[in-house]
């Protein structure tokens, strides 16, 4: 799935709720779910479901947070590295994703 | 771009220096981005290019992470909506993406 596709998606979910939470609510929300991230990744043994979860918890709030600033997350991550082809670092993309 | 390949492309970019890191050391890392995200989006007028940049830091440090603990975050996200098709929130998927 591409990523505009996944952010997309949480909009169409959550972004009534999301936009009266508001930017600093949801941050905070985002902030809860990276430290439930960290509490998975240090237990011994790895739950590699429940960390999965948390990763999918992390990914979606940023989504949240991206859709009620008016953020693209995919053209934010392709600018970062100056929309050079993302499979071989050269510009420019001829790929068709 | 697909989530499943920004993550490859993090990979190919840091996976060596993720790994060096090791677990903790990168999710320090991502804590650290996500605060950075949080005094940007607290900024008043509020600086929408910085802000986009530190979005991209969230993602591609969460990427990192992932990608040094064999997580598949597009899977991950995925299976969080029971793998119900993006766009339609119905099974199974029948877009090609």
């Amino acid at each position: 799935m591409q990523i505009i596709e996944f952010q997309e998606l949480m909009k169409k979910l959550y972004f009534k709720r999301d936009l009266e939470r508001g930017v600093i609510g949801t941050f905070n929300w985002l902030v809860d779910e990276v430290g439930e991230l960290g509490d998975e990744i240090k237990r011994s043994p790895l739950d590699k479901e429940a960390t999965e979860k948390e990763f999918a918890d992390v990914i979606v709030w940023l989504a949240s947070l991206a859709n009620i600033m008016g953020i693209d997350l995919e053209k934010a991550a392709l600018h970062k590295y100056n929309y050079k082809c993302p499979k071989y670092l050269q510009a420019p993309c001829q790929c068709t994703f």
